[in-house]
């Protein structure tokens, strides 16, 4: 059923952690390629010509791009284990929708408050907490954003949670104080789903990361 | 089965044509709304409170936002009548793959060479005709981008194809001399299609909007 599976990443990617979370919650062994993102492989420029970036799910030798698509795949193919988006049309309209929220805003927000100063990281910083603070009112008094269950908008979410201590050092903010429901969650996901706890790598290293690109790119 | 359906759209939205042929395709009567970009009703500010745009379709009274989640919506509750993404999980990853590009490109591109000149104008017209290009060969031999019938990436691209005249005019070029057998495509859409050709307004009456709009922003 699995045949060959192969995932192209870098283990940093809060996308490919979406990949490698719902690999996980389907019991899907797979090989891991670990890409460099500054000297990319051959396999990654054949496999995803269009964007040229990870994650890439290549399964029987076909891949697939873009997490969120690759999560749908994922759960289409192994349908048997773990559901992850609702059955209910308007609920995975709506989860489909948050996920697509969070592509399109959470990452670009962080950039813009990582790589600006004055009243431009000041803006950002806003956005950034407004759309956390937007997704932990969306949770409601639910235990996961699937439900009773963790579902696909949890897939899509909590990787990011790996990448909270780097936004609060860069932001001067604490999450816990801004966001106690959301951060409830994320506790609750790490406790209790092994797929989160053994994908999501340590915040610290994390943020010595994105620290030690910080130099590589500005020489300082 | 139905219900009340409502549709808050504008006329030249190519993101609400797709909605408009989806629920051609499907048989579904609905009520059209017209709605004002400059001037927001209440209902649209209420109904996608997020992104504040157009399309939302209204089902019993319940929102759902985002063109291409709107017609997964549509093909997965009226799913007896014309199924639109493929049933393959592989095949509709890839037909959700090109929706997201052109969702990431095209219009992004377009806008850039309308409102740039010089270089800027010349660098954002070729990446357009590269795009165009691109889904061309996409779509290799086959009749529809969906194999023998016209599917969830037919819906997805062709309410653009109403922008070309707007788009070889304002980029002096000509989508027939350029990508011919994307053309032929279009031409087998509205000629095979009345879901198409009743819902793709008058090219000039495009183009005539966004003659007037330009107008209205610069003062010219």
């Amino acid at each position: 059923m699995a045949g060959e599976v192969v995932l192209l990443d870098t283990w940093a990617s809060m996308f490919g952690m979406r990949v490698r979370i719902a690999l996980a919650e389907k019991g899907v062994k797979y090989e891991y390629k670990e890409e460099n993102v500054k000297n990319k492989s051959p396999l990654l420029l054949q496999m995803n010509p269009i964007h040229k970036k990870v994650p890439v799910l290549i399964h029987n030798g076909k891949p697939i791009c873009e997490s969120a698509i690759i999560v749908q795949y994922i759960d289409e193919v192994w349908k048997d284990k773990s559901p992850l988006l609702p059955s209910d049309p308007y609920e995975r309209a709506q989860a489909r929708f948050w996920v697509d929220f969070i592509d399109k805003k959470v990452y670009e927000t962080w950039r813009r408050m990582w790589l600006s100063k004055g009243e431009e990281h000041e803006t950002a910083k806003k956005e950034l907490l407004d759309i956390f603070k937007l997704l932990e009112g969306t949770l409601g008094d639910k235990p996961f954003y699937g439900g009773d269950s963790f579902g696909f908008l949890d897939v899509g979410l909590i990787p990011f949670s790996s990448w909270f201590y780097t936004f609060e050092t860069y932001g001067h903010f604490k999450m816990e104080a801004e966001c106690p429901k959301l951060m409830a969650w994320v506790k609750r996901c790490v406790q209790s789903k092994e797929s989160v706890s053994k994908t999501l790598p340590d915040e610290k290293k994390v943020y010595e990361h994105i620290v030690a690109l910080e130099k590589a790119t500005t020489g300082a």
